[in-house]
């Protein structure tokens, strides 16, 4: 089969076997997304080799301890824990420290024609959701991910800092508690699908002072060291900051002005995808507006070049036909 | 009256005026307490001039909107709010962003024979309390208050970085709620006032993976990158992380590990006197264990010195005789 593997720090398109764990569920892909995450691991700095891509859906093809979902078209949780340690009995394996991620630590990904999960990982896409939306439920999931972190109330005053693909999620979804939602961001277009979207927006460029200490939470989704540091002077005294971006490299931070202003900084990465999935059949989020491309697996590395691209937003793989 | 300050890069003793602002409190001083930031203000990290000092116990000499507190014997809270701000008009004089803050920013401190608070921040010293230990209850106060910003129960595993007197008294105050208490520290005479209070204690060189994610909440106390780092380590995922030192500089950062281990950061600075007088009141604190040295306020550049000496505790100013 064909998979997008990054390795000996080279991305190409290669032809592997058709993966047969049979105490895994195996599914045929339908289409993947490319997320930052991926563009680190082919930038070198995450540390894996293997098959990128950990957004999909897919139709399953094979489940020898879950026959019922065979046929069935699926998202799936990308962390599977080991199983057997405290984090894995209580029901957390996103934090087991020896779980697998789907192509992200020690597991092969979804930018190939066939991927493997626990069927205990896999949720049916309800029927109205189309494979376009349904690609986004991992992203979406995180983003949500931030309400079940950070109490968020109809008048919550929120700053989104960045405009990609994730700051535009996490404003989304954000939007869908709080009519007080503003985005923060540096491209025009991108600012301009956030007011599509009701939401506001605000160049980087035109923060000025009378806007620091303005926010009772601010989401840092930019990924950059000033991301942060604008988050730091908008949140107000005792307010939230949540990370939501992880960084390469070792970041400096004014570590006393979060002890001065006794800010909490939550950090977040997974969420549920139940909820993610609810929004999407709701037609709540709308996330055809951050759907940039559409390319099909045979090009998957033009697809991570052109994902890679400033001001890019969402790339979707296809399957070929 | 002399008073201890800190101008032009220098600390000296000098004899000024009795402060006479009528519309604040009088407060001769008894005995005031030498913190880590009066250190820090000394090294010229925080650029305050003038009287340093914030922790004091003293008789109100003078308080012409409240007479009933003339006589008294009292502590004081030390952030003087504008009383006109959205956050003074909420009741957090705290955060108010034009607030002075006794001996810290933009107001004479305690290290002097008298000094002025509005008489709304005073709090009347029940009586069984000794002078040496009401003198702490600003820095019990800033303790006890990660009490009120995390959730601590019996069984709550909580380590605290540091073994210096700020270290201490979170650990002591931790201790009230949860009989699962570490104290991380470098010296063992401090780690054995630890453990006579019933805490847990360990020297930092001792820490292995062992312990990596070992603990609900993780209290970093010592000020230091290292200190950070450890905490890092010893915190679980989905764990929170309270920073209770100001750092001085711009120190580097991990913020991936708490984004993909969804920790929780909470910046802790300030706390209420009442229950930290109660504390005391009920002797469920001993405070003296902390106590290196009593001098002479006439002796207060000596203090000071003494204060800076690696590994000591908490050295007191008395007024002199």
């Amino acid at each position: 089969m064909k998979a997008l593997r990054f390795s000996s720090g080279q991305l190409a398109l290669h032809d592997i076997p058709v993966p047969d764990n049979r105490a895994e569920a195996l599914v045929r892909v339908a289409r993947s997304g490319i997320c930052n995450t991926d563009l680190e691991i082919v930038r070198g700095y995450a540390g894996f080799e293997g098959t990128i891509g950990h957004e999909f859906v897919g139709v399953v093809e094979r489940a020898d301890d879950r026959p019922a979902i065979v046929g069935k078209r699926v998202v799936g949780e990308i962390n599977a824990g080991c199983g057997h340690c405290p984090l894995c009995l209580s029901g957390d394996p996103r934090h087991c420290p020896n779980r697998t991620v789907l192509g992200i630590v020690g597991r092969d990904g979804a930018h190939a024609e066939f991927l493997q999960l626990p069927s205990v990982n896999l949720l049916e896409v309800p029927e109205k959701v189309t494979d376009e939306q349904a690609v986004f439920a991992e992203p979406l999931a995180a983003a949500f991910g931030i309400t079940e972190q950070v109490a968020i109330g109809p008048e919550t005053r929120i700053a989104v800092i960045g405009d990609g693909k994730l700051g535009m999620l996490c404003a989304m979804s954000l939007g869908m508690l709080s009519h007080n939602v503003t985005v923060v961001g540096k491209h025009l277009t991108k600012l301009a699908i956030a007011e599509k979207n009701c939401l506001k927006a605000i160049l980087s460029a035109d923060i000025g002072p009378q806007m620091y200490g303005a926010f009772d939470v601010v989401v840092e989704a930019s990924g950059s060291e000033s991301g942060f540091d604008t988050a730091l002077n908008l949140v107000k005294p005792r307010g939230k900051l949540v990370l939501k971006s992880t960084f390469h490299g070792t970041p400096q931070w004014a570590a006393s002005r979060v002890v001065v202003d006794e800010i909490t900084i939550v950090g977040s990465r997974c969420g549920r995808f139940a909820p993610a999935l609810q929004l999407l059949a709701n037609g709540s989020i709308n996330v055809e507006d951050l759907i940039e491309d559409e390319m099909p697996l045979s090009e998957g590395v033009a697809a991570i070049k052109r994902a890679g691209e400033k001001g890019v937003l969402k790339v979707l793989l296809a399957a070929d036909a």
